[in-house]
């Protein structure tokens, strides 16, 4: 690194990433009024900002650092593959050995039929890969009407104009516009939108919600739908158990293809290598990213099935493709990470120790006067925050202000846990240990406790 | 890298690559059958590949590898930065040294004014971080039906849903959908599209298509225009010198926001850091990646004027933003690339040196009978080839027809390079030697001299 910067205090640093940092998704003018926290080092599951806390860290950094921080094996291969090809692309009838070998990997621990990965550099630029090799699908079966892409609200798949398009999102749609040809369903939120249904008939009322869009879009204009197995920046949103079998059986009826963003499922997060595989659903795309290379390197892709691949690859040249499309770099980490979680058992790990321990100390949070449904899927767990459990009653105050207040007693006490709306999220490392978890749990307590009196004296523990 | 693939045959990995790896822009049927060129490893302008080929890369990767290849600082520095931070995200009001020293030093080379960078994943990625940038501009001054952006037929501004709509490529649109919003005016081509006009009256004519366009839309719903200086994918197309100049006078007059698409042109390319010092251009954003890093690592961003800066940061979060924004490794390693480029003088050996040394073998090339128009700036060049120089004709064939010809035999002839139709271009690295143009001319001229014959003997060297 630039050794005059490293060397700055945190007033110098935090001055000059206002004068020349724009952050993503980021008031800009209130940062540089109160300085952003600077991370400078991380190993295992912990943090070290530049005043030296040791914050563990309860969301792998964006939901993406599955192995921990700081494994010496990633940057070896880095190093080596640096070294030998820098770079090169795979336009123009070339190829290049780490993309191969990660192409094939990853059709080895990917569900049967789906034997090619389309490389892009994220999860964003995988989505919008999506909607043109959903589109072209069926282009070339002859049938150039169907382009209608279904998701949910409150969905994420990425913030390009396509991938924003796809999220369900409405902040993201108002600045910057929302392309055509994408409809929206309600979400599987039982909790915040359930009401006096159970949990299983509003899972499949939800999902029918699929079945009623075709029927009203017309089944000859609609390509595919598109859905999180757990909704992540949502609010890790667990749908009911109907849910899933219920939208398959649907888009299997109308012969619609089925996209499952695996970008925070995927490698190991919900206890199997992808959450499709957790809720038996079976796509003819995975979206990857993120737990891809554990965010060591920006890669994502498209992991396609056969039956789309060959109608695909039928109609000749496919008219699109990245700069950085199987980047030598990015693929020979990430083929080391996957070696990695494969080798050491990570995805069993999850299984098999962290989530049975995480989960009996997560639900124990229920007992919280401030906490109602608590969910956790392999490590990927969200709490919702409430005013009264039993009516489930969302805050007087607007969304969100309850749970930035408990996001800010965690940041001031060293645990990175994200608040979304009033529900609070993790998705810790999935090498986390049970002593490691006893941390992240006593802190969150803390954190929730503290949160839990301001709200109180703040008049604010009040339903709407 | 994968111990057993890398020491596979070429057969063997050419099976792999068709069976699992789907490529960008190609048709994968036709590969499959072909088998790709694999390459192995790469040092300064020199490829070598599975067959020990050792090839001279006139398109630097894909007008990325600005250093050259095999630099080892930069693994150097990715193995350091890996190990000590190798991920964290830039959200949630945090942040990190290499995005806070890089978005600094950019600050310090880009033009006056230009103080602020958003990070991508890519230059794709810049450019739909740029559509949501220029209209959440106008939506905060109050004007938000300012949002149509103009660009240019034969422009190529990425491949994601936005960057795809913005590029004038109709295949590009036509397999996946073009966004709302974006128009489209006729290009600078003088060699294909002047007619009987002087060059000069060909620049001002298409640039005043420009005016034209803000008219008949209406300014109240314009909010930008943006260019690539030169057209780089669609064949290096240097624009009349009159042209810039109108453009710019345009956008001033009407108050229309100015982005200069930079992926290519940055970076010293064209013997200044940016192509906009170059042509006089005065951008409001400037869309950045490849010569970024030199495509060591998978990084781009916009570097945004304060007048938009100051605006969109007035009106609150900017609901967008990417994973993999200013990810640290690839920060790293872009601010050291940034480092070699200044320190060794890369831009003024291109401006004195290179640039002069090739100018005058590459112009000498329009004494082949296949050539016709040649340009050059910088390290970024064309040749049109045409039946009839004095009357620039097309080929009688199918566009790209005589062009790909050109290319088999630079593929024979271990040259990369380019065509784009019946244009032939190149980009090399930007340390590339004048004994290195020795080389890649005389085999560049082999090339040519041998698809003359084919063509002759085919009977294809006919005007339409």
């Amino acid at each position: 690194m630039n050794m005059i910067t490293n060397h700055m205090s945190t007033a110098e640093l935090q001055k000059l990433d206002a004068a020349h940092h724009m952050h993503p998704f980021t008031d800009a003018n209130g940062l540089a009024a109160k300085g952003a926290r600077i991370i400078k080092s991380a190993k295992g599951v912990y943090l070290t900002d530049s005043e030296g806390h040791k914050i563990i860290d309860g969301m792998a950094g964006l939901w993406c650092v599955n192995i921990g921080y700081g494994r010496p094996e990633l940057g070896n291969v880095a190093k080596r593959q640096m070294d030998e090809l820098c770079y090169y692309n795979t336009f123009f009838q070339t190829t290049h050995v780490p993309a191969i070998a990660l192409a094939a990997e990853l059709a080895k621990i990917a569900p049967a039929g789906m034997n090619h990965t389309f490389f892009a550099g994220s999860g964003s630029e995988a989505n919008d890969t999506n909607i043109r090799l959903v589109r072209r699908y069926w282009q070339v079966k002859g049938m150039p009407e169907k382009r209608v892409i279904i998701a949910r609200k409150n969905g994420y798949h990425g913030s390009t104009m396509g991938g924003g398009s796809l999220g369900g999102m409405s902040p993201i749609h108002a600045h910057g516009g929302k392309i055509d040809g994408i409809h929206h369903i309600d979400q599987p939120d039982w909790w915040s939108e359930g009401g006096d249904m159970t949990p299983e008939d509003f899972g499949l009322e939800r999902a029918r919600q699929l079945e009623t869009a075709i029927n009203e879009i017309g089944v000859d204009k609609v390509a595919a739908f598109i859905g999180e197995p757990i909704q992540g920046a949502g609010g890790v949103i667990v749908p009911p158990a109907t849910y899933w079998p219920e939208i398959q059986r649907i888009c299997d009826k109308y012969g619609i293809l089925l996209i499952a963003d695996e970008v925070i499922t995927g490698f190991g997060r919900t206890g199997n290598m992808f959450g499709s595989t957790t809720f038996g659903i079976r796509p003819h795309i995975m979206t990857i990213a993120k737990g891809l290379s554990s965010g060591y390197q920006p890669i994502g892709g498209s992991i396609i099935h056969d039956e789309v691949f060959n109608v695909v690859a039928e109609g000749g040249e496919l008219y699109h493709g990245y700069t950085y499309s199987g980047h030598p770099v990015a693929a020979a980490v990430a083929l080391e990470n996957l070696r990695i979680i494969q080798e050491e058992g990570i995805v069993e790990h999850v299984r098999d120790v962290a989530h049975p321990y995480l989960a009996e100390k997560w639900h124990a949070l229920a007992d919280h006067p401030m906490v109602g449904e608590t969910k956790l899927v392999g490590l990927m767990g969200s709490i919702a925050l409430t005013p009264n459990k039993a009516t489930r009653a969302k805050f007087a105050a607007e969304a969100g202000t309850v749970g930035f207040k408990v996001r800010e007693r965690c940041f001031a006490n060293n645990v990175i846990m994200r608040h979304v709306g009033d529900r609070m999220i993790i998705a810790p490392p999935l090498v986390i240990t049970p002593a490691e978890i006893d941390v992240l749990i006593e802190r969150a307590k803390k954190s929730l406790d503290e949160a839990y009196k301001i709200v109180k004296d703040e008049g604010l523990f009040v339903a709407k």
